[in-house]
């Protein structure tokens, strides 16, 4: 399965009066990941991908984390972001973000590839994901 | 069990270019349930709360949504916030978002209250919860 | 010219590690205050009101802000948003924020109303405010 | 004076329903660079320097941003940040957004370096920047 990695810097808008990140941002540097490591499987941004595609986006259906430390601004923390599963129209990721070296936090999602609703363009709608896709999120 | 509940518009700057909530908003909106529950509870602003028992904060330790149905700006949603759990130190909430009578979001979490610690300022360290605050979320 | 007045709460995630308010969120709360001074002059939401007139927006050409004093989480902040200036596509709008009765934040904006560019639909084009609007935002 | 550039990736999570920048966050890219910027003049992270200094931070006296250009997800932009004035406790930024080799965002800044206030914990003042401070974002 696809994985990457990036090193994020913890900035002082991501921090709240505690000094530490405001969890609400560990779901953004996931968010960030995701479209990544989707523009590392398919060669184009996400806006290129929704384009060539006629889609709208890859909302989440289910979102957890676990936060086992705390970072602060100024620290670089690392974000490994890797697919877990590939169903129909959705896909499972997994975030694992670590601070000097210790695991920090612990992300898992599960989006769905959406399209405008044929009968209602104010409305979304599940679609497949395109084969080549799947390939390349499966790594291969 | 203390339980609260509020009305809040979807705004604008919520929702992202599907024009949908953008996920990360709805841990926001939860965690100003959070503050608008202790508030209740305890009778001071979060602030207030934290000075009074020189405090820093009530961090997470887990957080999980489901995402059922979008909602978008413009829409006015009701966020029901109610405590599931209270431990020595931590305690659990669970949060219940419809949109037009129909769920839409149900999230959970499980908070810890916290302190500076006394041996690294920079740190922060688990805080035992105040039994009259215990009472109040338990709503005795 | 229309002018409206709303309380808000200054919320824990609104504010940074100085356990003030992190500057670029009284952008956001100025335009909640945009959109519902809208919601006012038109009586729809902006939801609605995009729709309706197959619109795409109303971004900003110039923001401003002069910050006098500074909010922190449990504050209950005074935000007036009045019409200052309608042109053809465009109009600016005044913020004032207030705290304890004294300004704290002074805000202004231009903005201009858009459309999807007919010749390129990923690309927006300015486009006329509506008689009616121009009239209901002028306070007639 | 010194200044920095630095390549920013547009984000999904950045833009709004017409799927362009919303506009706050343009403060916050530009809140980054003033981090950036700082770091690079003092051979410290924020967190570091305010620590060593006993301060609290650099918040914004006057923000100002002319948005001349919409940008969207996927887009690599160029901030550029530049001091452009430095006074005693006080200094002025300015910020150039440019995408695609055009000007699409300009953005000034005035920020005061604040300490507590000592009669006050509660409370923020002015400090003197640090001379060694001045001379480096000087360019000296």
């Amino acid at each position: 399965m696809l994985k990457i990695s990036r090193t994020v810097r913890i900035e002082w808008g991501d921090c709240d009066p505690a000094g530490i990140v405001y969890f609400p941002n560990y779901f953004i540097m996931f968010d960030i990941g995701a479209s990544a490591l989707f523009e590392q499987a398919v060669g184009m941004t996400k806006f290129q991908f929704l384009k060539a595609h006629n889609l709208v986006g890859y909302p989440l259906v289910e979102a957890r984390a676990n936060f086992l430390k705390p970072s602060r601004f100024g620290d670089d923390v690392i974000i490994e972001t890797a697919v877990t599963e590939i169903k129909r129209s959705s896909f499972s990721l997994q975030h694992r973000l670590t601070n000097q070296g210790e695991l920090a936090v612990e992300g898992f999602e599960k989006r769905v590839l959406v399209g405008r609703d044929p009968n209602d363009p104010d409305k979304i709608k599940s679609s497949p994901i395109p084969p080549e896709v799947v390939a390349r999120l499966s790594g291969r």
